[in-house]
């Protein structure tokens, strides 16, 4: 069924142990619409420069993802800039041109407004609000956020995730958020926040989903290289996301099928772990379902005991 | 079926946010035998000086481990104090007075000769040598280690495990050893040398278990208070070995039962986290060994999908 994705498409400059590009696509929603397109349908909310090349156009739409949200306007697309230390485990900003981005105000088209999925990637709160404010009868809401948001915009933030079914973010933000340094206590307060699926990424180590009545931890996938990290978060997403969209998922209907939501995390895991293989969004040019659901499979060989 | 532990039995002064004890039973030996004990009869092979205490003795006596290879000379037993960091993902050596432990030359008793499971703590290489060349008809012998002696020991500590059937380790002990940052190309280095079973710890992450057909991971379980670590990754050893020695578990006979390999990393992990609920041993005065098979039932749960 399909998802509605908001959030950045981007240019970003990426400097890893392994390499260096000066320019690639990127964007949280590059990577959520991709990841989560080999699931389902999906439309992006976005904006871009003139600058936006055809043949990164041609990736997505390849995907069979709809571009009618994607906004065309006078100027540069955003672009980002970044370098990773040694183990990858920490990134420094370079450069952070939001351009176009800045005066974005996500308007979606009317054959977006029934979509009973929407995933809003990490842009200010306001604007999420904003988006799910103009969608009838959504199913599932959810997203991402960061400390930026958290620290310095959480009146907003609190507002916008009051609506959330899903937050999907990581340890350091799960601890910001609650105040919490114990993950399970900082869930139980997240709880309390509007969200009652709680999915926090741990980067190599996996991730944990929560809810009030249990959770589910998976440890991360094994990869002998990490080309990059870049757009991981939001590969995860996209495919935890797309997974309970081609399932029809419901979390409002009483019962809830937790070993769906334990799925839609490994398939989360699976899409995060094949964006890092290379650089940028290159593994979405030749990733096939197949593989994906191999790999699903690799997770249940290598956790089951 | 028996299982000789080696190593030290000593007295801990802890410091963690959750509180301080001046003086506490510890030591590697101490807690794998502990662990190992809810699994199997477990022989000790150590050293204390004139100050141990009775009722340290007792609660050693009382979960059926066999001290005749608990050796008390004059002096004073080992000592270590240290404090943890506030996430207490580190810590601090405020002192280490090796005492008695500073002569200890490991000499087995003859009933411990024949026992088909040797498990060395972490102590001099050329000592934990020592005690394999002791025995007669092992059936499965590993260990622990350390950077200090990885560093400064090397030849002496390769030695040593040419002759281990598993060396349990932690991460940046893993990388240290094997010149190689990603796990799995460290575990194909360390495979080199000898063990064909690595288990790497991975602290609040839990852990993963190498063999060169493949890998079991396992995430670490979720406590809401981490009361002390100090032990955790001996009573994990404990665990670990513990249930193989109970399940007659053999490496050598050709067919290895992986699944066999992977319950034992859960049943280190359960043994570990029932090691951080209290402040040093005290867990082990009231744990049962139906609690203990809960949580490996909890594991389980939350890891199946």
């Amino acid at each position: 069924m399909t998802l509605v994705a908001v959030g950045s498409v981007a240019y970003d400059g990426i400097e890893t142990p392994h390499g260096r590009v000066e320019r690639t696509l990127g964007g949280a929603c590059t990577y959520i619409a991709l990841s989560a397109s080999y699931f389902t349908k999906v439309k992006i909310v976005a904006v871009v420069g003139e600058d936006f090349a055809q043949e990164d156009e041609r990736l997505l739409t390849d995907r069979g993802i709809d571009l009618e949200g994607l906004e065309r306007v006078a100027g540069k697309s955003f672009f980002w800039a970044g370098v990773y230390s040694a183990d990858m485990n920490d990134r420094t900003t370079l450069r952070t041109d939001l351009n176009v981005f800045a005066d974005f105000k996500p308007k979606l088209p009317e054959s977006y407004k029934g979509a009973p999925y929407l995933v809003l990637g990490n842009i200010q709160p306001a604007l999420q609000r904003g988006v799910r404010a103009q969608m009838n009868g959504v199913r599932l809401v959810g997203g991402d956020t960061m400390n930026y948001w958290i620290k310095d915009y959480r009146d907003e933030l609190l507002g916008t995730i009051r609506e959330w079914d899903f937050l999907l973010i990581n340890d350091s933000e799960a601890r910001m958020l609650s105040g919490e340094q114990n993950l399970k206590r900082a869930a139980a307060k997240i709880f309390e926040m509007g969200p009652q699926t709680l999915v926090i990424k741990r980067g190599e180590y996996g991730a944990i989903l929560f809810r009030r009545d249990g959770h589910f931890i998976v440890p991360g996938y094994l990869l002998e290289e990490v080309y990059d990290p870049t757009g991981a978060g939001d590969c995860f997403a996209g495919g935890f996301i797309g997974y309970l969209a081609e399932r029809g998922f419901d979390l409002k209907n009483g019962r809830v099928d937790h070993k769906e939501l334990s799925r839609a995390v490994i398939y989360g895991s699976v899409m995060g772990s094949f964006c890092c293989e290379t650089f940028g969004v290159d593994r979405f040019r030749t990733l096939t379902r197949r593989e994906v659901d191999a790999r699903f499979h690799e997770f249940r060989d290598f956790t089951e005991f």
